[in-house]
């Protein structure tokens, strides 16, 4: 979900450094206790921010973290959070930066639920590499996830849900939860964003998945 | 696909005991010998036959056996391929029974491929069991399937296509082959049946695997 480039965008997310991080590797194994939360939601690719700051909204008691490159959408996510009246912000924050660094912010084990909303599909073969579902990114979260930590991932995206199926299958990940048509159930624990209303409202089927990392074999 | 019952069927069916076997335990091991074939695929729930009918005239070197225990639907299947013209049933055969009974027909690592078409969902949870990808079933499939065997799934419904993946994954099958809308690609290698044809007609996408049994771990 590109957007156009916002002039504004670099300089407002420098002067709210202290709500969208630019790489903060000081909160790394810090942010259950920065967030006074027990349970650490990481989404990656987080956009305009839709999906963190309603599910921040809904779960008062867990913590959010997202995490977006592009600084027009993080500028505009940024900006939505803290212009909310009331403002608060007490469960979450944004770091803005790629998502391939995740290690430098947060430490083996400390994230419990890793969310993949409607990631850019890539579809050319020679970009799959950069889709935040392929192997090396999934390689990633195996380590940041806690014990009970899983993936979730919803997506519009035939060829990349197919794909990822796949690639999550092939890294030795278990699929606990898949489904072709997720919004035929409402799931009203699991918030609806905008750009995910504009495709049901096309009638157009939602894919997800959750998986979780299984203890790989060494032969 | 439950259909009408029809008075002519059981004596039709006992008048071709030669092609529409009743219980054929002699064939057991033997199917490729007398098929004169290197590869076997085996249809469970073949309904009146189409798929089995056209794609044994597709590949005329590879055996085709189908099972169906609705006797009026295995009786149309066993009239279009008797009457058809030319008759060729050099290289398929048809058993009138009950798919929970393959291990009294066929030895183990004895099929190549076994098709799943459109399976009676068995929408109800308490007939889960029943479904032909259930767990049941699957631990049968493990056992007369041979070395680079595969299961070959296809439905349209949504219920049944979701839940048959984590059957699957949870009996320990790999996914080689998955697509939530397999039509948008032709496969032109693979016979649409008339069935198929009307789904695909209403613009309802076709569900598909391809998986494989994985070594079980003994814990």
């Amino acid at each position: 979900m590109r957007m156009r480039k916002k002039k504004w965008a670099e300089p407002y997310l420098e002067e709210h450094r202290d709500y969208a991080y630019d790489n903060p590797v000081e909160y790394k194994g810090k942010w259950k206790e920065s967030l006074n939360c027990d349970v650490l939601h990481l989404e990656l690719g987080m956009g305009k921010g839709d999906y963190l700051n309603t599910m921040a909204q809904m779960y008062p008691q867990e913590g959010f973290v997202g995490v977006e490159r592009d600084t027009s959408a993080a500028a505009v996510a940024a900006k939505k959070a803290l212009t909310a009246e009331p403002l608060d912000i007490h469960n979450k924050r944004m770091i803005v930066g790629d998502a391939a660094n995740i290690l430098d912010w947060f430490e083996a084990g400390e994230v419990d639920v890793l969310h993949l909303n409607f990631s850019d599909p890539w579809p050319k073969t020679y970009t799959h590499k950069r889709r935040l579902s392929s192997q090396k990114f999934l390689e990633l979260y195996r380590q940041i996830l806690s014990k009970d930590g899983c993936v979730r991932m919803k997506t519009d995206n035939k060829g990349l849900f197919e794909d990822s199926v796949l690639y999550f299958l092939q890294d030795g990940w278990m699929l606990k939860e898949f489904s072709v048509d997720y919004r035929r159930n409402a799931h009203p624990e699991d918030a609806v964003t905008e750009y995910e209303q504009r495709f049901l409202d096309l009638g157009q089927p939602i894919y997800q998945l959750m998986a979780v990392p299984m203890p790989k074999v060494v032969e």
